[in-house]
Order: structure tokens, then C-alpha cells, then sequence
């Protein structure tokens, strides 16, 4: 099968063998999706090698085993990316997303989605409803990832939520807030992409205009993943506000810690979230992702695809297989 | 009346007017205490000139009104620091402690505790009850800063809890951190200050030992007031564990900033807390401070009390006016 790899400080598209099934799941990919950790791999920063891509929607084309709980083949599915030990105190705990010997799809230890079969285990895999479109669906990891928000802040009605960066990461943050009835406004540089948000009611605003809301925030959600975000984020947030680090900056990150102790300041790490409400707000149309989808490749076509990505003001570009 | 004053650069004690009332209440200091917030002041480095001092224990001399819930004239009193504007949103809704144009005792735009009087206004004042010596009650300002952590963090029972830092303050967190059925480890560099917590039942280790308990608790503590104490902490986090900040660090500090995203970790600011639960510990006899005090020192030889203070291995040092 075709797969789009990185390897040997290289990236192509090449033939390798379809995965064996080895007790998990074979998924037939229908898309993929381009994700910015893609490029830092591409670029040698993450030490990973094998198949890119772990944004992805497609059909169970073989399992291990069948059961009830067990989609069975044909069915069309999204996976959460981490696969956990299984046997640690967390994943026992049902909580995969940190086990410390977890592969993770296209990232850690396990080729990824950018190929025409990936495999990952049968609990990993969620069906998708029928009134979920596959480019809707190829966004479930993102915004699974952008709801992950909501399970370590929350956020009260009418609080007053401000984003940094206006790129897709910053994009599904803000329009995932916004469905919680906080008033959300999102900070970033480009026009064309803040109105994006703009159009779904989401207050906007460039970045230069920061300090005149200093201090006026309740939780500030840093996305940008420019090391400025952070101390621009710092600057938002009253007193005893939450900022929200959801980008992984590289490198150490210089932080005023005497602002975090003397307002009291709370800066909550978030990383993955749970698909099942992302898959929910795709299904009753609460958030619409369309309008971030800027471009198709072939997945023969992945090398031009993933330079493509990189291009400024580019939204997200797919690959079909 | 005398007083322990920082201006022009210069540390003394001086003769200064006993302060006017002016609506507030006057209070005749029974004790103080040395902090280390005093010594930083007096190395020039927070911009306050004035009397120093922020921990008492007094008397009532004069009120400017009488009334059910004004503590009269005699009534032994210590006196949360943060006087507020009382008119910003934030001191209405009764937080004092975090309002913009607060004046601080004895570190911002308000005179402290190293004198014979001092002054606040009546709200922050509360009754030291019988059980309390003058000697206790003189630490209940440190006391409701390490109980603040409890305002920002909750701590689950048998919760695995590191303290980073034997000093006074690390000291006064791991305490009342026991108090609250967590298994509480403290990690510094002192054995005889580490005993001090190992005879109340404490874990003690030092501080080379942190690697080999990577990932095994579930709050830190950074109490330390070194910059490299927040690495230390970091490391000692589980997935999702929580690192409290209590130290105010100098400039900017440098954080890894992927680990706390990664691992989803927050890292919660705390500086000071409610006087209330920290009466409560000591009328308890629930946390013993007593054997925090090194030495006592007459108001007159200050300057000199103050250099003690900032010996290597010194405890809490104590004035009398």
C-alpha cells in the first residue's frame, strides 16, 4: 500500500506492506488530515519515523475479533489516537492518554493515518453517525482535542474567554468555546482567518490590541504556538484566571512566575481530548468546520501536500488515499 | 514611636509618629515576625520604602467607630495584609487580596508590623482566641499562606504530596498539607530542618533523591524560592498532577513547557490565604509552630535581628516592640 513517510530525515510516499491485523483493527482510510505536528516531525523535531498522520476518518476492513461491542466491517469510524499498555494503573483507570508506555498513531512508536490502511485497537475506534460527513469527520481529532479544554477548565456561563492565534488549532478552540455560552473573543494576525470565527459570532481582534484588555479575561487559551503567546496570554487573564497552554512550544518557554504566584494565576496543560464529544457537536451541527478545510491532495500527491500545509495562511489540507 | 524602616536604601530603626487612626484601628504590636519577603525588600528588590513587617500578633488601642462585630479596645488581634479599595468589583465580591489598587502591610504603599503600632482598617483585623499563645498567633500570617493552597487545590485523601523546601514556609505547607490525610513527603537540604517535619510524621528526604521518584506525586509544591525548583517539582508530577507555585521567584523563569501541556499538568499560583482556617489549625493545636522560632530580638536591635534572619539554617526570628 501507499504511505506517506518520514524516515531517514526524508519524507516521500512509498510502498510498504499493509499492516497485519495482530489483534487490533485494520481501517481502510478515506481521508486524512495534515496537522502541524505532521510538519515539526517532517522537520526532524520529534524524533519520530515512520508513516505520518493521525487525523483521519475511514472503514473497518478487518478485526480480530467480533462482538457486540466490536464495529464490525464496513463500519465507518474515527480512532483516538493514544494506544495504552493496557495494563498500567491508568490505562486501567481508562485513561490510555497518558500511560507512559502508550504508542500514539502517526507520532509515537506507530505509523500513522497519511497510508491507505492504518490499524490501532478495537477500543480505540468510535462509529460515525450518519449525519457526520467524512470531511466533517476527519476533523474529529482537532476538535476532540479542542473540547479537551472543557474537561480540565470549566468554564462558566457568560465568562469571558479570550483565544490567542487565529491558526486551525486557535479556530476550533474558540468555536468549541463559544458553544458553552462563554463570551469568546480570538486574537490573531490574519484577517481572512479571524473572520472565519467572526462569522460564527466569535468577537475578533489582531493581536497588537491586547493591552488594552489587559487583565480583563477570566480563562485565556494560548494556541498560537509562538513562545510571545505565552506572556500575551499572561497579560489578559484577572486575577486568579486559568490560561490554557495548548500549543507545545519546543524548547523551554520563559515564564514571569512572580505574576503567576502574586494574581494567582492557574496555567492548566491541554493536550488530547475525548472523541465522543467532538463526534457530538459534529453531529448536531454545532460546529462547523467546512470553512477550514483549504485544500485536497492525492495522497500520491503527500510530499506537495505537506509543503503545501506549511505555506502561510493555508487552512487544513487533506489526503485522499 | 519606633519603628524598623527601608528608605533611601538604608535600613534602621527610627523614631517615626505613632499613625493616625483615619477610620482604620490602631493596633499596639505584641510581636512581629522576620519573613523572608523583609530581607528582599531590604536588598532593594520590591521598591518598598517604609516600615517593614507583615507578621503580628497585637492589641486593639483605638477603633474610629464602635460596634457588634468591631473588636474593642484590648482585644488581641492579628490582621489579614491586603487592605483593598473597597470599591472595585473584586473587594465586592469580598476578595481584598487581589484587588488592583490594594495596599499591602509593610510591602506595598502601607506601613508594617516592625513598629510599636501599626494600623488597618477594621475588616482585616480578627480575635486570636485564649488557646492561642502570642507566640503562635505571630505565625498565623505564613499559617494562612501555606492554608491558601488549600484555596486553590483540592487535595484527595491519601492524595501523594512533595514539598519542594525546607525552609520556614516549605516547613508551614508540609505541615498543614498533613492535616489533611495526604501522604506528604518534604524535600530539602537541612536535616535538622527536615527533622522538623519528621517528627510530626512527615516523609523527609533530600533534595538529591527527587529522581527516583519521578512521576510519583500527585501535588507539588514549590516552596523553595529557587529557580531551579520548578524543573525539580515538574518532574516529580504525575500525568495531570498539579504544581503549586508558592514561592514569588525574581524575573522570569524558564519552564518546560511541553511537559505541562504533554502531561496536561497545571501549575497553580498561591500567595496568600484566610486568616480564619489558619486560627482554626492553631486553637486546634493541629499544627505546632513553636519549634519555627530561632530567636527573639527587642524591636531597638532590628537591624540586627534582620541579618540574623538571613543566616544560613536560621528559623523564624521574632521582634518585640
Amino acid at each position: 500500500m501507499k504511505a506517506l513517510r518520514y524516515e531517514h530525515q526524508q519524507l516521500r510516499v512509498t510502498d510498504v506492506p499493509t499492516p497485519e491485523v495482530d489483534g487490533e483493527a485494520l481501517v481502510r482510510v478515506t481521508l486524512s488530515g495534515i496537522c502541524n505536528t505532521d510538519l515539526e516531525i517532517a522537520r526532524g523535531y520529534a524524533g519520530f519515523a515512520g508513516t505520518l498522520g493521525h487525523e483521519f476518518v475511514g472503514v473497518v476492513e478487518q478485526v480480530a475479533e467480533t462482538g457486540p461491542d466490536v464495529p464490525a466491517r464496513g463500519t465507518r469510524v474515527v480512532g483516538e489516537i493514544n494506544a495504552g499498555c493496557a495494563h498500567c494503573d491508568l490505562c486501567r483507570r481508562g485513561d490510555s492518554r497518558h500511560c507512559a508506555n502508550r504508542t500514539v498513531l502517526g507520532i509515537v512508536g506507530r505509523d500513522g493515518a497519511h497510508a491507505e490502511f492504518l490499524k490501532l485497537p478495537l477500543r480505540n475506534l468510535l462509529p460515525v453517525p450518519a449525519e457526520i460527513s467524512d470531511e466533517q469527520a476527519v476533523f474529529t481529532e482537532p476538535l476532540a482535542a479542542a473540547c479537551g479544554i472543557l474537561e480540565r477548565v470549566s468554564i462558566a456561563d457568560h465568562a469571558r474567554v479570550a483565544v490567542i492565534g487565529d491558526g486551525k488549532l486557535g479556530l476550533l478552540c474558540a468555536l468549541v468555546l463559544a458553544t458553552t455560552g462563554a463570551n469568546v473573543c480570538i486574537f490573531g494576525k490574519h484577517q481572512g482567518k479571524l473572520q472565519i470565527a467572526g462569522r460564527r459570532g466569535i468577537t475578533t481582534s489582531v493581536l497588537q490590541e491586547t493591552q488594552k484588555q489587559a487583565r480583563a479575561f477570566d480563562v485565556v487559551v494560548e494556541a498560537s504556538g509562538s513562545p510571545s503567546g505565552f506572556a500575551v496570554a499572561l497579560d489578559l487573564l484577572r486575577p486568579r484566571g486559568v490560561l490554557v497552554l495548548k500549543s507545545t512550544f519546543q524548547g523551554g518557554t520563559e515564564i514571569n512566575a512572580a505574576r503567576v504566584v502574586v494574581d494567582e494565576i492557574s496555567v492548566v496543560g491541554s493536550r488530547c481530548g475525548r472523541f465522543a464529544p467532538a463526534l457530538e457537536l459534529l453531529k448536531a451541527g454545532k460546529v462547523d468546520v467546512q470553512g477550514l478545510i483549504s485544500e485536497e491532495f492525492a495522497l500520491s500527491e503527500g510530499v506537495r501536500a505537506m509543503a503545501r500545509a506549511a505555506d502561510p495562511g493555508v487552512m487544513k489540507v487533506l489526503l485522499r488515499p
